[in-house]
This record gives structure tokens, C-alpha cells and sequence, in this order.
């Protein structure tokens, strides 16, 4: 390990949030040289830190469409955490946005109080578009934000669809937060992310938006009735809140608490970073593997060769995979 | 080849309705032998197909958040292709229904009119999370439709996120859908989506909400102004439409019309396409790597140690990848 990379790591674990700006930098390297380095650093968390255990901490995933007002309730809800002496790593996953990278207005300015706090810590996570919504290195994010002391992490992701089952891979916990809205945003909400939530939370409740957002938690009370429990000691609840106003915030705080010591008291959060661990670690090997067999001695030559195959018409894409797995085969006489 | 393949394979190519049904069931399924069986129907089709050149017929997605009215549009549009003696094919890739599948309502009940005509083909692919949002097989079903006779294939994606720009792995030409909206729906729009949309229509221009409407087509056609345009010989028009009183449909039906002519002038689709086909065939072949890999004698001890030594805490995720690599080469000694 080289001794700069040494002194981040121990940077880190003394909780310097310079050190921790510094490596989620260096974890998010596509450099080879720093993804050694970055190996290394997280070996040397990994075998440091000093957390008697890592389910002390909660791993929140806040899901929902454009406009539902996330940043909103992520800047509230990180706030009353901060008062309660909680320190708060936001780490927002902007899946959409690997074509240039970065949203229209920046995540700063969403969260303007939290991100002005010194017990508070923001960064964006740019994805590479490797995992289907969550960027490849989220899992790493979250260990370095708590080896720097960052007992609440809340992973925020734009958008719905496969973006917001993949974020539940990387935390304890999946509140989806919806708009008040008519009959159209129940029809559009598709099964899949009503499974994988474990609290929804019907926002802008207040004013105008109070009568509407009734109906949207009467209509998402009663869909959640067909849909399997994702824990079994938790039936997921439909709440109204307001980020706005402060509304119902307090019993949004109990209900995440309720989750963490029923789940707890089981196994269960334990249980379920286990199998993230694995996840990703598989993640990880796929790509290694690729990048390992990309590199192989004149493979790249068939692979070419295949592909001009493929331009001329004479393989669909399976058939041309299948031709390149044969040559796979050759270089690697197993 | 199987007899009962070919005789599919010859069924599909006379365009019989029941034979595509089964060659998608083929191709989506999962087993060892029906894979064979689907690589060697696609070989046949590759072959034998008499389409003169794939990019006669028009591959169109469509995306846009829950409640835009994308199935209302494609319904509409349809029809008119359909009453202009074209023949469609309707491929809705459902990114967040892969825990258990399926919507709460099914693709034809929103398209009642498309699915009973003769000329269209309605078909949900279900995704496997493979692709981050968009199907692993829907490359190989748009092949199976065109080679069904179907000319005018649209990929429905749902929801704002990865899967609207993956979505424009699969198609010719992408066409974003938004519902009128305040300050909130741009704000929250990213730009990935924009930069990846060759076309955006504000939906439900009509009635009360056609004032709302003008605003949100203005603020798109200003946001616009700040993307980089995707194809040179196309800037992305913003336009008002109203599906369900077929307001603007015309001028929707002339964009697309323009758009496919500008860029089959300069040879854009035919060459989008072939690098879509790559993508395709590395992302088939990543997939059979791993296969190969995990099928090698011995490995699976390995990968099992290592994964109990991640659970004890000995590696974080990324490091516990790096050493079943390190196995991976010692078995295939390269």
C-alpha cells in the first residue's frame, strides 16, 4: 500500500471530511492505478474500523418520481437527525444523467440547511450506467461515509422504475414518497417497486393538496393489500406527510424506527446486507471477469472479426455471442 | 436444428401470429435447451429472412414518467399505422415489475382498440434486471417481430431513469412524453433524458390543461436550447399533442417521418443499429462468460470461502471480487 493511501484511510477513520471527499474520489476512479489504491484503502477500513458492528448505523433509500419532492424530505428528515447529535451522509444516484452527468440544478442547492451542516455530508454519485440505475460504486460509498463516521446514510434515487428496485441492493430500508395524484399515478405504479418499498409516504399534504392526498393514500392502502410482504414482521405502511410544512414528520421518524428494531430484532437487517455484500462482490467479479478475458491474447482480433460478421448480417447478436464464447474457449484451454 | 425449431422458424417467416407468440416464449425462456433451440431460430431467421434491408421498418420508443399517457399515445398512433396498411408490433419492457412481473393492469386492457386489430401485436417482454431497465431479450424479439412481418416495432419503457436512455439501445428513434406540468417536472427532468430524446411531446394539450401545457412546452423547447444535439442533421423538437383528442397527431406522425428520412440520408440509422447490434452481442457474451466462469471445476469452493470470509468481515465487497479473481486464474491457468 503506498503511504499516501495509507495516511487517507487513517485520514478517514479519524473522520476528516477532506479525507473522505479525497477517497470517494479515488474509489470512483476508472484509473487503474487508483483502483489498486482504492483497493488497498478498503482493505484497510475494512480490517480498522473501530464501528463495534455495522448494522448501528441505518442505510435509508429514498425512491420516488420527478417533482414528489425527495430532496425536500431528505433535507428534513437528515435535519431532525443532525439535532438528534446523528450524523448524515446523502448520497443522491442520478441514474439518468450518464450520457454528460450531473442534474439541471445541482444537489447542493436542493438541500440547502443540511448541506450547510457540519454533521452533514452530500456527494453525488455519478453512475457509469453499470448496474442498472445505482452507480457501481455506491456499496463503496456508503462503507467509506460510515468508517468516517457517518451512523445515517440516505441514498436518494431519481426516477421510477428499475432504478428504484436496484437502490434497495444497497440500503436497509426502501421509502418510496409519491405526489398527491388522481387515479393515473396508481394505474402507472407497477407492482414491482410496491413490493419493494417498505414505507410509502404520500407527500404535499397540506392546503389544497390535503383532499387528494387522502385519496392517494386510501388508493395506495388498498393496492398494497395484494402485494406479498417483502419482510415478514413488516406490513409496509401508506402515510400522508407534508416535507413543507413539518406535517406527520415526527411519525415518519417512529415508523423508520419501528422498521429498524423489528427487523433487527429478527435478523433481518443483518441478514439482508449479507446478501448485498454478495451482490456486489458478484457485481465486481462480473466485470472483472470481462475486463480479464477482454485482455486476452488475440481475442480481440476475433472478437472483431465476429462483429464485421454480425455488420454483414450473418449472426443476430445471440448467435455472434455465442460465436465469441467459442473463441473465449480456445484462448483459455481450461 | 430441431425439426420442431424449423418448422417454427418457416412458421414465423409465413408470419403466423401463434408461431411468433411461441418464438418469443422460445427466446424469453430460461432453460439450457430452449436457449440452443432459440439460438438456432435466430440463425434461421438471420438467414432466411426476406426483408430487404432492416432499415426499412421504423423502431420507435417511447418513455416518460407514469401518468403521461404513454399507452393512450401508442394506442393512437398505431391505429394510424395500422389504417395505413402497416403492420405493428408492441414490445412494453416493464423495468420494475421483475420481482414478481407484471402490472397492476395488463398492456392490452390499455390498448384495447391496437390489441384486438389483426395488423398489431401486442407482447410484454419481461425483464430479467439484466440491462438496467430494458429486457435482456428485447433486441432478439424486435428481430423476431420484423421477421414476422411486423414494420413498425415500438419498445414501450415505463418510468423516468436508466431505462428511458437504455430504452434508445433498442430503437431508432426515442420520443420522451411528458403530462403538462409546473416548474416542478423540468427541475426534476434531467438531462440524460433530454439528451437522449429525439423528440418530446407534452401530452394532454386539451381542455383546461392546454394553457399548461404551452408552459411546459416552453420550458422544454428553452432547456433544450442547453443539450447537445445527439444526431447533427436533427435538432429535437418539442411538441404539444393531445392523444386523447388526436390534436397535433399529424404533425407527430410528419416528425417521425422526418426524422427517419434525415438520418437514413446521411446513413445515421442503418449505422446506429450496428453499433446497437454490438451492444447487444457484448452484453450476450459478458453474460456467457460469467456462466463459463462459474461453471469452472473447483471455483464454486472458492467463491463460497471468500463469500463466508466477506461475511466475517475480512473484505469489503470489492476487495472479496479481486481474490475470486485471482482463483478464476488459477483455474483457467491462461
Amino acid at each position: 500500500m503506498l503511504a499516501s493511501t495509507r495516511a487517507l484511510g487513517e485520514g478517514l477513520l479519524l473522520k476528516r471530511r477532506d479525507c473522505l471527499a479525497r477517497a470517494i474520489t479515488l474509489i470512483e476512479s476508472s484509473l487503474p492505478a487508483h483502483s489498486d489504491q482504492a483497493s488497498h484503502l478498503l482493505e484497510h477500513i475494512t480490517k480498522n474500523r473501530t464501528l463495534p458492528a455495522r448494522t448501528d448505523g441505518v442505510r435509508l433509500g429514498i425512491a420516488g418520481p420527478p417533482g414528489a419532492g425527495k430532496s425536500t424530505f431528505i433535507e428534513q428528515l437528515g435535519m431532525r437527525y443532525v439535532n438528534k447529535a446523528h450524523k448524515v451522509a446523502v448520497i443522491p444516484v442520478d441514474p439518468s444523467s450518464h450520457i454528460s452527468g450531473g442534474s439541471i440544478l445541482g444537489d447542493k442547492t436542493r438541500m440547502g440547511e443540511l448541506s450547510r451542516s457540519m454533521d452533514a455530508y452530500i456527494r453525488a454519485a455519478p453512475t457509469r450506467g453499470v448496474l442498472g440505475g445505482i452507480a457501481e460504486h455506491t456499496s463503496d460509498v456508503i462503507l467509506l461515509c460510515e468508517a468516517a463516521g457517518f451512523d445515517t446514510v440516505i441514498v436518494e434515487s431519481v426516477g421510477l422504475g428499475q432504478s428504484e428496485v436496484d437502490i434497495d441492493a444497497a440500503v436497509d430500508m426502501l421509502i418510496l414518497i409519491v405526489p398527491p395524484g388522481g387515479g393515473d399515478s396508481l394505474q402507472a405504479s407497477k407492482k414491482g417497486i410496491m413490493e419493494a418499498a417498505d414505507l410509502i409516504l404520500v407527500n404535499k399534504a397540506d392546503g389544497d393538496l390535503l383532499g387528494p392526498a387522502n385519496h392517494t393514500k386510501a388508493d395506495y392502502s388498498g393496492a398494497m393489500q395484494f402485494i406479498r410482504r417483502k419482510h415478514s414482521p413488516w406490513q409496509a405502511p401508506v402515510l400522508m406527510m407534508s416535507a413543507a410544512t413539518g406535517f406527520n414528520l415526527d411519525k415518519v421518524e417512529e415508523t423508520i424506527a419501528d422498521f429498524q428494531m423489528k427487523l433487527n430484532a429478527e435478523g433481518l437487517i443483518a441478514a439482508k446486507r449479507s446478501q448485498q455484500r454478495r451482490f456486489w462482490a458478484m457485481g465486481q467479479l462480473r466485470r472483472g471477469l470481462f475486463a480479464k478475458c477482454e485482455a486476452l491474447p488475440g481475442l480481440q482480433e476475433h472478437i472483431a472479426e465476429i462483429m464485421r460478421q454480425l455488420d454483414r448480417g450473418q449472426h443476430a447478436p445471440r448467435t455472434a455471442a455465442l460465436a465469441m464464447l467459442d473463441k473465449v474457449d480456445m484462448a483459455f484451454r481450461p
